[in-house]
């Protein structure tokens, strides 16, 4: 029931960088990183035919549990991110994103979130479900 | 039933700018200020005995209906932050809440909110009840 | 010099609405929606061939001085948001951008931005260049 | 010059939840995370007579090159958040903070961010000047 480093293939998707993802320093905060992860997560879902507002009707949350990420250079006003997205190790009591922000052939970030599968009915940790699992692979 | 122009006394709270607040213009970013008037209307309620999360807790939500605000000059990195609350008129159907930003004797911002009662029921308007009324003036 | 009432045709950019931009009530938290606008008055320049990065380059900021919404109904999780962004009057010392948002058919925000002209040599209020006002019209 | 496992003692501040912090998860949004390690180590800079603006002043950025959380047990809307920072190992390239997020005796989130000391002069990797050091310690 578990797969450790079964890893699917990468989705992309793309933002822009407005001044409200800046700081003083003049390169995107890095809180922001964090909202990448989430728009690149939900879109590869999208892409394999999931709204993630459906995981969540039917009854489950994806919360992130860990999250980690290494800055090898800033994001910066205007620039024009790409998000890759792919799932790298599924457990049945969990699931770990691998994500790549860069622009143009330029690495920026590379991140990481693992997310623990919580019903939604009594808030406790519950088993991945089928129709999530295949999704995801 | 209705009180337009009844105003209350002010309330005082305070909150630093870090980076996460700054944009790349060097100063706080204009949405930041909505985040301000949140906190400084919570504070309000609280030096009044009165949690806004108990408003939720009894069944109503005070969602933002309007907004508007003048910036007269920018908060900076690093300031420390006054935010002056007081309730600027109420209605049966809704109260507006006025805002002083300033930093030392320098006002920075001034802005209003207006708040339309939900009930958390059927999450249609509904009548401000009296005990909430009461805290406000 | 002065053109108040002069008022340009739309654009419109489109936002997908995250987890990121929605609070406790289950909707968009109201100062994302100052955002929103930030994105569609940048696109509204990209559409006439500005980046807003240029403006900032050539040695202006825009500011937002004054800012104002109206909330008809509150945008949720996952919509798919249009921004319109039209400029309405403009004068030699500020430019006054209007917003509609809305989702499919449905209008859900109205807002008004005004930003008066800086030159960020000396940070002082600036006449609206030419090069500028021209792209506005 | 180097100190890898030099740890500090631990400086203690204090945030609320607000609703622009939390999602609709009914939970504290994972970015806000990164923006509580922030204040976490502004404080603990100011706790020992150093404004990070200061450092600013003097040349010097240290930003944000490494980090990671885990979330035990989410924050949630209206908590009053002990962020608790200490220094865990300084090199003359780096300096790593370590964060314990937690209400009243139950952990929330333990994090932990590296810091590059870059010169705002050449935008280029500069040693932690000495006067830095001393007070990280």
């Amino acid at each position: 029931m578990s797969d450790p480093g079964r890893s699917s293939s990468a989705s992309a998707t793309f933002v822009r960088v407005y001044f409200a993802d800046t700081d003083l320093m003049g390169v995107v905060y890095n809180g922001v990183y964090l909202t990448w992860f989430e728009i690149g997560r939900t879109e590869f879902l999208r892409d394999r035919g999931l709204a993630y507002a459906e995981v969540e009707r039917r009854g489950f949350s994806l919360p992130v549990t860990e999250a980690s990420f290494v800055v090898r250079s800033p994001a910066r006003y205007d620039d024009w991110i790409r998000i890759e997205t792919c799932v790298d190790g599924i457990r049945s009591r969990g699931v770990t994103f691998r994500y790549r922000i860069s622009r143009d052939d330029t690495l920026l970030v590379e991140g990481r979130t693992v997310h623990t599968p919580v019903s939604k009915q009594d808030l406790k940790g519950a088993r991945l479900p089928d129709w999530l699992r295949e999704r995801l692979l």
